[in-house]
């Protein structure tokens, strides 16, 4: 059995004078807390604290990074432990945690060259301290020997949160949700810091399968009444309110555009009332998400929660694999996207007020050196999130850096988040975009553009300082800076508010 | 006159680990046997084994990559070698080889920092034995040397594919071609393995300017009525047989765009009854080419045809280059292009089907890291081609990599395909691909996400393996890996089957 | 007070063996004289040679690269010194120019990364010697040293024009510019070569806010009558005259879209009939714009000016910025674009004149490998430009090298253009991109595809002599290389000519 080997300079640049200075930059953010403003992480997981319960069940099924990549080539999702939903008379999912694992183990060699790669070594190596190389041969071992590190006590969530040096972790909840886990956690006593993130998709797309049932649901939890879109946006407010209240930081949206039209009461009011009647046309139902994101900035201005966006991105191409399966199972494809006259509108409006923030994040790669970061290097209200999904990884990250830097500078940049339910890989995710900016600072650096101690700085502040100060508090409603009322929709803006 | 240089370490990273490594695996695929499962080289080359008439037609003439640039800097196609088509008045084309190759030579400044350069140094030093820089000085002696070389037997197409250690090559055929040169082959007793490919681009498209003669000819070679819709598919499925018997491993198909979308049995009937009548609209020749390519799957699924899809090039840019001198001179520009939601119905179809593999290509390198890698990453009858056209160079191979590896892995692309009607050229394609594989797996090395052994594994995989396996004979109709039949169309695709 | 350090490196990769290749080729580069065709500097500032007035005028407030950045910041543009238009009851700009100076040293880590910096870098440095890190302790006595420089003489714009080495020196001008700097500056006998480009874009887009009264002064200016549209053209006509009367190399066209279809004579006069009339559509001035185009096309093949066209860029994105500051205050947002279709019928036409010399630049660099390149790889008329706006940096400079010349080659790029208002940053621009292109060649040369000598010999022709040769006057109207007379539209453009 082969053994696994987490190299010291891993992911540096190879030549020599960057690698030094990599090292050195590398050094300075090591140690750093992890911020995690912007995880999938459940608080449950930390409030029930329970072992993890087996390795497939950690590394495998949950992981659509994993799971995507060996279906790809040729193996049924039910081998990967993944349930039929059952009424399609599927194949029911493998039980045997130990088989799955196998099949893992089997196709490591798909991941050459990948993250996950990356992200899976780290675990097992500096997290689990297993350090032999997946394969057939070594699978049952390595079966044993992780199952056997996760129950002892130093694995459990809680345990695992305070040595990772977590400062801060937001999850990712439905504005329908009770947020009892995060109840839990504050009943338990326990110090970590754990806060709700608002995200209302399904509430702000009609022609969500659910949305007249959610927004029942809203009214029941409100007491208000969702009948109309004066009370819908009542109630939403509302909840954002419960959520500020728990710790929330800031809200979270994906919409299939970026589009941020803003209707007129009437229209919007009137599309409402359309969609509760299941008549929305998918026209209206666009106008309307468009619309609401027009919305959530307006709130984010009252009440300070930072609004992040991630558009563009098809859910569920495969529709079979949807009704068999469910939801993120892989199949979630990117498209083009389109930010500089979409966010127009928004940015008119809000751009240049000091308590509001939007952080956008994007998986088209044409879009940062061409439309974000020429709009977040002149809107004082608008920051770039990191590289997002596909692209936080080790070329992902480089070329996020590359395209971006020299027309946003690094400040107008919001800092690494993992965005991951698998809480195990936090630390391998951080670990990766430190050593990646260290090594893009290095390349600065042995280039001649930054002196060594102002990279040493400038990592820090990505690693560390930016998303504390980005995903901080926002100040009260305060004057902007500029006088925002767009020429042609003045009058209708001014009616809407 | 200078000395034209082949050095070793040509085309690998200039960092001392990278190539260091970079030459290790390389070692381990240079002397591979070349697989070829894409080229545009003329069966009749190899059946006639007649040597190659000077250098001018070997070079210069045929080479559209070369004809366009030195024409791009105010050279007429005349000078070059090119026929105008006559009845334009045109002057005619030179005829003497030995004045054309003294206008290559003289513009051999030209090339710097292009592939043909690579290409082109290549075949003079290493096929042909003559290093000498192409310019005016030298052109002649190095025609004298070239003639000298061709008139050997050593240097006759069959001779030069054993030495290049061609294990397989592939032409591209109409479906209306006899495939009488590769009857020539099999009946002459060669050993050499080369096989058809059947592409039907101008059938598909109804408002190609031939299409009504084609479809003609196409019942007159299968002996059934294309009068109908119906009998139309029955001939094309029969001459894919044909193909089949005759050794095809693939089918091939340049369209305008991505579309896939299948019509219903009586809509495809009646715009191919409308379009036999020249009254088909471009809407209608547009859905209708979209729906072959769906046809186009099913039958793949049914006679285990490898599909290879390479949309977005706009050709003929310049109508009257096209006029006067014919196709494939140099103005084929490429366009933006959308996969994400074109390829949609194909892959929600047949994408789980095990008896099926499709092949895409792309010049759109935005659509690598967005849409090709996310969906080949998923769909296992999915994979990337190798970068194509203006892509199969020094960077763009390494933007191919380094955009698609991260999130497809390696073992979702085809290897390398050399795509070229220029013969003596395979080798040096080849051969620049395998050096940009091994320095992208050697920069994988040096930076620690590979260990030596694994690359120069992977690298053997994408030279060799791959392509035999990629484009291998798939299975015969097996059961889907997933239901595939979407929601919103299972009754029309059903009752289209 | 910390010391700014320009390193003799900078700029070039760190690899040895590149970096000792890059310094060589640099050397051959470094002291050859500035070709500016391409620049926004005023011919009045040499003209009246007055010094320049403070640090704060010189370097922060014109520049909205710089303005931009600290503005995203959150910084007021009043402290930055820009004016509000005053009808909107805004702050007043800051007046004192060290206090704007101190707000810009304090900011001074916002261009961390930058292009800015580089330049600031350079300027402070090499041309006012003042090797101080700006920052909130520095700020005053920089500002003290830098106001004593720019009293000296050797400091004046024509002083500095001089030990600049400018070759030639293109500025930017209205149409209805009387070129008094250009005549004063002739007047005042003084050797610089300083030229004006022909820049029509408000004259040819009907929507302007100033388009009627544009076109009256037209014909004040011309004694032409503009009422009709052939007046119109035969107006526009005869400032070009004057403007190559009065050295003009070149047009410049900055539109919306790369639109170049060419509208009947009688159509175009509708169009223009309704625009004056106040009566045109979105959808005619979007028209009349890309007829013009043509039009511009049709004029260069008979005059000769070279025509540059740089599209998709959204012209004051915050319309509020715009009302209060005015234009060019950081939010010209780039925008998706298209060539290959757009550029057609214009390149159909006039793309093998050899009269007629179109240069292209963009902010989209996904345009660069998919369609630029290859249009300029093939159309004898078509020549890239210099990367353009955000992307004449770093690694924006090498992305655009390693992106078009596999496909175009050095010899289809026109070399670079500051297009800078900054005038004493002029030698720190064409620095930075001297040392790209060496560094881009150097590592050519690394990796085997160029010898040492092309690369010095290619390095030279990028900097000095294509800008002279693409830039250059173009022959006297001459027979086209093709036929260019499009099929479908032969009868409609044979009409028009």
């Amino acid at each position: 059995m082969r053994r696994l080997h987490l190299d010291e300079d891993r992911a540096f640049p190879a030549e020599t004078m960057a690698r030094d200075a990599a090292r050195r930059i590398y050094a300075a953010t090591r140690h750093l807390p992890l911020v995690c403003p912007h995880t999938h992480v459940d608080a449950g997981l930390l409030a029930d604290d329970l072992p993890f319960p087996d390795p497939a069940r950690l590394f495998v099924t949950p992981d659509h990074y994993v799971t995507r990549m060996i279906h790809s080539a040729g193996v049924r999702l039910e081998e990967l432990g993944i349930d039929g939903l059952g009424d399609q008379g599927n194949a029911r999912a493998e039980a045997d945690a130990r088989r799955i694992w196998r099949t893992f183990c089997e196709h490591w060699h798909l991941f050459r060259g990948t993250p996950s790669r990356f992200w899976l070594t780290h675990q097992l190596v500096e997290v689990f301290g297993v350090a032999t190389v997946p394969s057939a041969e070594s699978a049952d071992a390595l079966f044993d020997e992780l199952v056997d590190r996760l129950r002892k006590p130093a694995f459990s969530p809680r345990a695992l949160f305070e040595r990772f040096g977590i400062h801060q972790l937001a999850t990712t909840d439905s504005p329908l949700s009770s947020l009892s886990g995060h109840a839990r956690l504050r009943a338990a006593g326990w110090g970590g810091r754990v806060v709700p993130t608002f995200r209302p998709d399904s509430l702000l797309h009609v022609a969500h399968p659910h949305w007249i049932a959610e927004t029942d649901e809203l009214a029941a939890l409100t007491g208000m009444d969702t009948g109309d879109y004066a009370g819908f946006v009542s109630a939403l407010a509302h909840r954002r309110h419960v959520f500020r209240a728990a710790g929330a930081l800031a809200t979270d949206h994906g919409h299939a555009s970026a589009d941020t039209t803003s209707l007129s009461p009437a229209e919007a009011a009137r599309i409402y009332t359309a969609a509760r009647a299941g008549r929305a046309t998918p026209a209206q139902a666009a106008a309307f998400a468009g619309h609401m994101l027009f919305e959530m900035a307006r709130m984010s201005c009252e009440d300070g929660l930072v609004m992040q966006l991630h558009p563009g991105v098809l859910r569920n191409h495969h529709r079979g694999i949807l009704r068999q399966y469910g939801h993120d199972r892989g199949f979630d494809i990117p498209t083009r996207i389109e930010f500089t006259r979409a966010l127009r509108p928004l940015l008119e409006a809000f751009g240049h007020t000091p308590s509001f923030r939007m952080i956008v994040f994007t998986v088209d790669e044409t879009t940062y050196s061409r439309e974000l970061a020429p709009l977040a290097g002149a809107y004082p209200a608008l920051t770039l999130g990191a590289p997002w999904w596909f692209l936080d990884s080790p070329q992902g990250l480089r070329r996020y850096r590359e395209a971006v830097t020299e027309t946003a500078g690094f400040y107008n940049t919001a800092g690494f988040v993992d965005d991951t339910r698998a809480f195990t890989s936090i630390p391998a995710r951080h670990d990766l975009a430190r050593r990646i900016d260290a090594g893009y600072l290095a390349t600065l650096v042995s280039e001649h553009h930054l002196d060594l101690e102002e990279a040493m700085d400038t990592a820090i502040d990505l690693a560390y300082r930016l998303p504390l100060t980005h995903y901080g508090r926002r100040p009260a409603n305060a004057p902007a800076l500029v006088d925002s009322t767009p020429v042609s929709t003045a009058s209708r803006v001014t009616g809407k508010r």
